[in-house]
């Protein structure tokens, strides 16, 4: 039977996920993948979580060197986070040959191209499916369940953090703080809860899935980015009311005129299978040229979910030792070949505060026939104190002309407000 | 670049769509996946089918002889369907070591060991992912994503047709003769449908399935079958009424107890993701033991969603040279040890029609006590004559149990008629 020594490096959430996994199931790996995997070295600086896991010291490393130079060791998982120890780390052991499985989405986005450059040289494996999406296999079916496919577009809910938080405010009618405090309190949310809710979490991460579908590499510079921390309790009623769900969606299209990525707040169609997606879960919906719409849903984090990844990277390499780099020639080598849109094209839903008089509906219709921004549904509700609230969904337009539109609108007379403007997915 | 040579063996629908995408995509997998694959040989005895794709007489072949003596040909695909020809032309290719990609998923189900142990003697790879649920990957997922789990279970809506036939009766109230009518004039049901319809098309794939899944052979012969064609507009309605939607599950539960393979109409709470997958689309949900609730969603069918799971296979065939076979070590050499629950443990939803009177309801629920059936909900409609319908939803509970309880009630004066008995899931 094959065997493959394996080295983690950090002992943390996920770390320690991977270690529980990998000497629970053991012996049933040998029967179901055989292969033997045995935990060969682990480099962790805090004694507690050795201590907490019964590791025996004997397998404890001094130093990454120590790590790297260990015949036993042929797969190196990183679960420290980071971009500095940890990318020092990963180069130190891809050019020593070893291949890396690592769960770092930042790393990844920020420096693929080198880490890819590093391993190729090395000779060496690098894995990556638990960087996006925990549990769920999306890069496995990407590079190899889908490559019969030219893929069309990819819309994710890929950060469980905000996917709580907004589905605490659709459900309970929280306001955005207090839905973050309670996500902060179950530990679903950081006590400094930027990377998650501001969208930076969700544009490395599509950074990954895009790259890989689109076959071409797609940096966070890329990616337009909002959060979601302006998100009002209003913002979710009104939307629940037309039966739309709020979500912040990763989106990314492959069209005629280049390639559009943006992570934003959207508003999803019920009837939409992400609609359905909700607390922590995470969701990818993919269309491919041939196969058409798939959807991949699970969970997107947790020591055991994202484990799960990890070791299914493990158990692949061990099994295929051929290793294929997703080969971003034009970004390697400092080329720009990629077209990218930035006239982004989707459905709009907007919301506006008018006068309670006659003909303010025809204004604004005007206004946006001129920039031929087609309107699919108004809703007007009873005012208060002649203030009415209407609500417009537009057709599938140009983000220009309807920016173009929204300034009109703006600066009618019969317009006390323009409260949001927020991008539409059936 | 590695170049690969494929062989078709029927120019059928999910033939001509295989062709289709090997040819159209060619430039693009030299480019995504560094494979050149190019179609060295075609087995079709319909002449129209050839000229319909524009296909060189040169590679036509006239004998599987032809076929797998040719040195041009790595791989071949089956898409014949059946388990006469298409058996003996499978044999024959793994014989000659040729890699063998296939559909076919009655000829897998009924003679997977037989044809492991042939491609292991040739050295030959046996793949099957369009066996199942068309182009969504989860044969692939089950083997190179999930492999890190023990599953414990597994539920899916497999068949596109039955799927189409109940969304059509769940939403616009059509009878099962009505919504069959319309299914085959569309062409999601053959004219003969009974494969379909009475569930043996379900039991291949959860055959398939359920035997990656649980790492044993689980043959046709160990699932209980039951069909959609006893359906009534009635139970599709009573369902809705209490937030159910019937479908035609395939479930595989491996518990402590044993295995529990078993295919039949299911009310699933239209909370459950699968309740919301509708006419042809197919899903399974899976449950890892490290990475939990995972569930694949897409087409199931049709030439180019089924072709791109031929082609996803052909291209990992090409990529990862390596064989792994399922190894079903206790029933390739005779031994049966895996161990089957029969006596099933699930939800029911039971449709009774009794006397309108005092009294009738606790001496069912009573009935129902004394064979430690749990009550969850009862539902009592208006009577007509004196004739009043009720529903109850039990808790789970053994299926032993509940038989000898509806026997019972069967027989207990105030009952007219047990007029539904039907699995349910939340």
């Amino acid at each position: 039977m094959k065997k493959v020594g394996v080295a983690i490096l950090g002992l943390g959430v996920v770390g320690g996920g991977t270690y529980k996994i990998l000497t629970d199931n053991r012996e049933y790996f040998k029967k179901s993948q055989e292969v033997d995997v045995s935990v060969e070295s682990v480099l962790e600086i805090n004694a507690e979580r050795i201590k907490a896991l019964n590791i025996d010291s004997s397998i404890v490393a001094k130093n990454i060197e120590e790590v790297v130079s260990n015949p036993m060791v042929d797969i190196v998982v990183e679960v420290m986070g980071g971009t500095t120890f940890a990318k020092d780390f990963v180069i130190k052991a891809l050019k020593s040959g070893k291949t890396v499985v690592t769960s770092n989405k930042e790393l990844l986005a920020k420096h693929w191209p080198e880490l890819e450059q590093t391993a190729k040289k090395g000779h060496a494996g690098l894995y990556f499916e638990a960087s996006c999406v925990g549990g769920v296999p999306i890069i496995r079916v990407l590079q190899e369940g889908m490559q019969a496919n030219v893929i069309k577009s990819l819309k994710g809910i890929v950060n469980g953090t905000t996917n709580y938080i907004l589905t605490k405010m659709s459900e309970e009618g929280s306001s955005y703080e207090d839905a973050l405090k309670q996500a902060q309190a179950l530990g679903y949310a950081e006590f400094n809860p930027t990377a998650d809710v501001e969208g930076f979490d969700s544009t490395y991460k599509l950074s990954i899935l895009s790259s890989l579908a689109f076959n071409t590499k797609i940096s966070v510079e890329d990616i337009s980015r909002k959060g979601i921390t302006s998100i009002t309790k209003e913002d979710m009623l009104y939307g629940k009311q037309l039966g739309y769900t709020l979500k912040l969606l990763a989106i990314g299209k492959n069209t005629e005129n280049g390639i559009e990525v943006r992570v934003h707040p959207t508003y999803v169609a019920n009837s939409n299978q992400l609609a359905t997606v909700s607390d922590s879960f995470n969701a990818v919906s993919l269309v491919g040229d041939s196969v058409g719409d798939i959807m991949l849903y699970g969970r997107g984090a947790g020591a055991l979910p994202t484990g799960s990844a990890i070791v299914s990277d493990v158990l692949f390499a061990a099994k295929h030792p051929e290793n294929y780099y997703a080969t971003f020639d034009n970004t390697v080598d400092g080329k720009k070949t990629t077209k990218f849109v930035s006239d982004y094209t989707s459905q709009y839903f907007i919301r506006l505060t008018v006068q309670d008089a006659n003909g303010v509906l025809g204004k604004i219709a005007n206004a946006f026939a001129k920039q031929k921004v087609g309107i699919k549904q108004v809703k007007q509700s009873a005012g208060v104190d002649g203030k009415t609230p209407v609500i417009i969904i537009t057709h599938e337009c140009n983000e220009s002309n309807l920016n173009k539109a929204i300034e009109k609108i703006k600066n009618l007379a019969p317009v006390y407000s323009v409260d949001s403007v927020i991008y539409l997915e059936d």
